[in-house]
């Protein structure tokens, strides 16, 4: 052998050495041959829009590139081929997404019409140069509290009174754009746009306070007991259109009550989960109706309370959380604390009560597994990065986020060797930047040292990107080991990794491979066009 | 011992175990007292620096923090206490800088001005419009060819004839800002400012196209028999007054000639060679007759040329490279192709020849090790990614970048076992959009896992971060881990890792021990104020 036929084969042998701890290509040797050409196909079309689509400069995109900042690329993305493929594959498992952000906004205001009783108020007179951050607050009101009132914008209005939505919607002034003008406002406090998170709050504590805000703002029309229902059911609804077949959310339980029929804020928490359960229940029935019992396995609950409640109410979320769980076992699927990390408690303040909630697990013969955020942070050894010891030593079975993981070679380790998957939210993580685009993720990090992975879209309402197909197509735009295979892997992994009773686990694996065959079938189909 | 205590023991084993890699903590146990003192005071400027300074709202930096974008934080840095403390830092070894970069441009322009062979010309006439895109061509020519034109800027002028450098700025019209506005306009050609490298060319693509023009434009200049001398000079003491006591510049051999002082392109790389010795060797006496013999070990060159050449002009080359370290065994440290990895061939494009090169060493009796760039991309397993595999097999002794290294488990093992160092340049990284701010920046993951890292400043003409202190300054603000120890550890590896020989290593070691204790005193005295 030459010099040189040497070097090609320890070069090969050294490349496949470092990617051997990759998932996907633990079972390599299990690909179809449909499944190999499907891949190419996938790959040849990649680099094809590569080169044309994201190289054409646009007016409104100045350097398209693939992976590129996701507000800005969308209307790229949805006119891609490899959008169209993605859109049909089968997901698996959303395994993080706080509900009050998955479903559509427009959807979620066209629910809100329906409804005499919301009514919408500002604390300012609205004006057009400052409509952006002049903020609506909706409540469903008791009957006896609703007013006559018909505008938000005639000059006789006293800001802070309850105006009926419908009315102040249809009495929009023209000066504001009228009733688009309303849905328009409306939707741009419920959402970011990409001058918000590229322009405007470029840092991750600014956009982090408009991201704050949109959840206060839908509440109103959220936590409500007509709404709540139907919400639930647009989120299981739209998820089984993206391909994705079971949902394990995280439900904020912050709010002690939600405004019930009445107008009263009088629902307490286990009318959520009543409410909840029967409409997984109810979408079952609907799929089995049209033949489809594999496209929904169901759906469980990761408890979530907020990281700024002292450790004396955390212990009272924490009984709320064991109540629960004794009454619905097949609905809560773990215990969280949500809230920016960056600037929130850290793990180690509420330390005690959660080590004594394993105790207290045990006394009610309960299991409830922390399913922990950590490491959402560009910090090195800051609260929120340290966040991930604690996550791990408290036992945590996944990671939300772990975006500082990478940094961690001991963590790595533990996570690879322990089987905790990282809940990984690359649009999620890009808009509320801290990476600036695709590209600068993480990701592949975490992949090449074979720490388990699930693609999810965290708040798809405010981001834009709902489904799990903007996620994928992200992922695999922005890297040349990535290809389907890899994608099919990441979906498996979700189900591997959710908190489903084994059994149901391999229903739902079993369906998924039959619907990852049909899948590969039409990716052939699509390369013969 | 309560479950807290378990859990709180469990936390510093498994966050120390963590840490264990990295190579300040390897030596801990030598820390003097002093010395973790001094760090205590450092972080403790750093956090009240972070608290105060890095939070005010200012008009010209909208929102700044610690590590922020350089070219908009820099009028920050250089306020801060930390970066006074700093610039009296010894830093060791400079190991990776672009010769033709290392120099302020306004130095540069006022050596220029002393010399009426310099030339300069435009090929389009000059509007205020669009000044910042007419790019400059600068000429030392011979007698024979001098003008006497007078202006660039004169309604006669017919673009493409050369102008007398000091003419032209004599006469640059009022209207584009006369003489200051010819210096504005050249020193903008040569250097990256905000807008264009976090508004115009944001993305890694467009801004290296400024980024190479910098270097077309300076070459007129630098690339001058009377003028390189000086250039080099001036290099040598401002690294010598930011505390880096040895360098290895990478020179660019492409042009196979540099224009001699009779403004013919007549002068030969050996004659480079001989001028860069002389400088060494007038340095070296300049610091000794001042008593600083130790602030100046001397420099060596890393022979470059650039990935757009065929593998038979690379031949060419190495063998000019094999001559040069024949006759000059004490300048020539090493070989490099430099380039942009992402648009230029791969390293693989070459391997062949490379390989033979290494034979051809051994018959001559030459030993020039590779010195590659490797990974300077945010691609994920493109060719400029799979550089890394290519460098490491073909023996690089450290590594060029290596953006990309921390998503290769098994290179990043290699690294750390055969101790390849990698030359990292934060502010280099940043201003051509690798990372967007310094937290982005992967260097904690390359610490973490035991890597040997050099802090480097790659081309601080064009980026504005002269000597090594910004650097140094950006990693310290970026990680609450990181601190003065950590910085005393990446300034003695970039000793251990330079191409000095032992005996040599040992006295610029022996000489920043010495050094560095007198600068752990000035931080103590410093804390007391």
């Amino acid at each position: 052998m030459s010099a040189m036929d040497d070097f090609l084969s320890a070069r090969t042998s050294l490349i496949q050495e470092d990617r051997s701890l990759r998932r996907e290509f633990l079972s390599t040797n299990l690909r179809s041959d449909k499944e190999v050409e499907a891949d190419k196909i996938v790959r040849k079309i990649r680099a094809h829009e590569a080169a044309t689509i994201w190289t054409e400069e646009l007016p409104s995109v100045p350097h398209p590139f693939p992976g590129m900042e996701f507000l800005t690329g969308k209307p790229i993305i949805v006119k891609t081929k490899l959008f169209e493929i993605l859109s049909k594959m089968p997901k698996g498992a959303l395994l993080h997404a706080h509900l009050d952000a998955t479903v559509n906004v427009e959807y979620l205001l066209e629910l809100a019409y329906k409804y005499d009783a919301l009514h919408v108020r500002v604390h300012e007179p609205l004006q057009a140069s400052k409509l952006s951050t002049n903020l609506p607050e909706f409540r469903y009101l008791p009957e006896t509290e609703f007013t006559s009132l018909t505008s938000l914008t005639d000059p006789s209005y006293l800001p802070g009174s309850w105006v009926p939505l419908k009315s102040a919607r249809n009495s929009f002034s023209a000066e504001l754009g009228g009733q688009d003008g309303f849905d328009k406002w409306v939707i741009g406090t419920m959402t970011i746009n990409p001058t918000e998170a590229y322009v405007t709050h470029n840092t991750i504590t600014k956009i982090w306070k408009k991201f704050l805000s949109t959840f206060r703002i839908a509440q109103g029309l959220i936590r409500v007991e007509p709404i709540f229902s139907e919400y639930v059911r647009q989120f299981f609804l739209s998820s089984i259109e993206d391909g994705v077949s079971y949902v394990e959310p995280r439900i904020n339980f912050i709010y002690k009550y939600m405004v019930g029929a009445d107008g009263k804020e009088n629902l307490p928490h286990r009318d959520w989960l009543i409410m909840f359960d029967r409409v997984v229940n109810e979408v079952k029935q609907e799929m089995a109706q049209q033949g489809r019992e594999g496209a929904f396995i169901g759906a469980r609950i990761i408890y979530s309370t907020v990281r700024f409640i002292t450790p004396e109410e955390l212990d009272w979320y924490l009984e709320d959380c064991i109540a629960l769980k004794k009454e619905f076992p097949h609905l809560i699927a773990g215990f969280d604390l949500v809230g920016p990390e960056n600037e929130m408690k850290p793990l180690i303040y509420y330390a005690k009560n959660l080590l004594r909630f394993r105790e207290r697990q045990k006394e009610e013969g309960v299991d409830i597994p922390f399913i922990f955020h950590a490491g959402e942070t560009l910090g090195d050894g800051t609260e929120a990065d340290v966040n991930l010891y604690d996550a791990i030593l408290l036992g945590t079975k996944r990671i939300g986020h772990g975006y500082s993981l990478v940094k961690h070679p001991k963590l790595i380790e533990t996570c690879r060797e322990k089987g905790i998957a990282v809940e990984v939210c690359p649009i999620s993580n890009e808009v509320l930047r801290l990476a600036s685009s695709m590209p600068m993720h993480p990701l592949p990090v975490l992949m090449n040292y074979g720490v388990p992975v699930s693609l999810c879209s965290d708040d798809p309402a405010v981001f834009g990107n709902m489904g799990l197909t903007f996620d994928y197509f992200q992922v695999l735009v922005a890297s040349e080991i990535t290809g389907l295979s890899t994608l099919g892997a990441l979906a498996r992994d979700s189900f591997e990794f959710s908190m489903l009773d084994e059994e149901t686990k391999k229903v739902g694996l079993a369906e998924f491979e039959k619907r990852w065959e049909e899948f590969i079938d039409y990716v052939l189909e699509y390369g013969k066009l």
